[in-house]
């Protein structure tokens, strides 16, 4: 079911200075930066793996408040991991899947997510304390 | 520098449990078990990705006793993700580049690590509170 690493999701404080240490130190390159509105937060995705059917991310999150989850991810754990999340090929299907087993679904539908792909959240609390996403690709 | 994500490392109370959660949840597969008595940990590798040159892993992480690194993030955040593990090239090159930054070396050297891999950790404090590894797959 699930194809890939997709990304790993990191908190930080500063978006812009946190960009500039991953480029610096790891060479990874800014793909994207947007601003979700909806979720709270600036993020960027810097590109990790070379071959773009295996693309992986680095997707860094920095709150526009500290009443969003990321802020208060921030203020409760400090800077650090914050999700993964998971190429599949069908995310309705993954979902339908997940959900029969009994995991609840924080998004019972997907919804849009960073460079156009659709996403949905898992409950951290049933897949062992790790906040999950299921991400499927745009097309194209 | 980095090749790909090779890792998400996710630390567990219960080994045994937690793998048969991500094969019956997520269909992943059991490439290995360890006990690594140095590192006070026993550990599964799960594959997620097909395409054996861009294989991820879901790595977990059972501590062997509480006062081991993972017995230590346990009983301090609780179950959830660990570490994340990039791929590299050459880790002797990666480590002596990313030392220039300034970026602390847990690991001066690689040491051994899952499958046969050379491993080493770098500092979080310095890596925006990211236990970061290292990792140069074995050869063949």
């Amino acid at each position: 079911m699930l194809t890939r690493i997709d990304h790993v999701g990191i908190a930080c404080r500063d978006l812009s200075e946190r960009i500039a240490f991953y480029e610096s130190v790891f060479g990874l390159t800014v793909v994207s930066r947007e601003v979700i509105e909806e979720q709270g937060v600036k993020e960027a995705m810097l590109r990790v793996a070379g071959a773009p059917a295996a693309t992986s991310y680095v997707q860094l999150l920095e709150p526009l408040g500290p009443d969003t989850p990321v802020g208060r991810f921030l203020a409760r754990r400090g800077e650090g991991i914050h999700h993964i999340g998971y190429g599949v090929a069908d995310i309705t299907a993954a979902l339908a899947s997940i959900g029969a087993t009994g995991v609840r679904l924080i998004d019972q539908r997907p919804r849009h997510g960073s460079l156009g792909a659709s996403i949905a959240f898992l409950h951290p609390a049933d897949v062992g304390g790790v906040l999950t996403e299921l991400v499927q690709a745009a097309a194209g």
